[in-house]
């Protein structure tokens, strides 16, 4: 089969959902065996002027929840960014991920020219579906797992490369 | 134009090279700003049993060379993994990048199902094009772009958001 739109995001994301799904349980078993409480875990930054723990999760989730609304022309469900506790993130991310899901192919796919409207505080701006996806969404997402994952490493949570990675072969 | 193998692959590796230089640029001046030597960064990492900054250069590099060349079917260049400046890793970056761009479409495009053997120390193991791309030579790419990332903004090197995704609109 041909790559395509949908072929190139939805399962992505939803693979990589799973993954960061499991982070978090391994965080917070790890939090419970140090007792500590998982707040720590939620405010850690890897620097003063980064978005912290919860918030790289959120919007780990809003960038693929946005791009699958986008380019299918559907509205995205909306959350209050207002998660205090691990259960809650983990809910966010399997709304998310249940959302994404819900998107048919033939929704996405043939979207590669079609006009995208990101909004951003410094004034909206315009790309085309392809590279919006490859150089706006895709790095986004990465980024804000690998963040995620990196404040965790960084934090002593017991994870390596094949859970970033998820099963794959 | 619909998407495809290459044009989901060397654009984005290409336009991640470019913005990864700048980000040694940046972090050069900030060291000799801060006289401290860039060594330091070469060794920081964020966890102690993870891979050093040098190291995730390294790979960022490695990973969209050998998905190139066994998509296309050709060798790789090979390179010493000795770099112990910011000026050898700019080189490996250019090196890389040049080798990555002087692959053909027609090389790359029709791979999806192409059998590709990824070698590692545990067994090597077997995927198909589209899946190697999307669950294995992405997920890694950006992991260890963002993982660099992290470190020199845990060490205080002045960068933000737009200078890791650069210019995409």
């Amino acid at each position: 089969m041909p790559i395509s739109m949908y072929s190139a995001s939805v399962p992505l994301f939803t693979h990589m959902f799973g993954n960061l799904a499991q982070w978090l349980d391994r965080a917070e078993a790890h939090a419970a065996e140090r007792k500590f409480d998982t707040s720590v875990l939620m405010a850690a930054r890897l620097a003063p002027d980064m978005l912290p723990f919860v918030k790289q999760i959120q919007i780990a989730c809003d960038g693929p929840k946005f791009c699958v609304a986008r380019l299918a022309g559907i509205q995205a469900p909306s959350f209050a960014d207002d998660e205090t506790s691990f259960a809650q993130l983990r809910e966010r991310i399997a709304r998310t991920a249940e959302f994404v899901q819900g998107v048919r192919p033939d929704q996405i796919d043939g979207t590669e020219d079609k006009e995208v409207t990101i909004p951003r505080r410094d004034g909206s701006f315009t790309m085309k579906g392809e590279a919006y996806l490859k150089h706006f969404v895709l790095p986004n997402f990465y980024f804000h797992l690998t963040t995620a994952y990196g404040l965790l490493r960084h934090n002593g949570v017991p994870l390596g490369k094949p859970d970033f990675l998820g099963r794959i072969a």
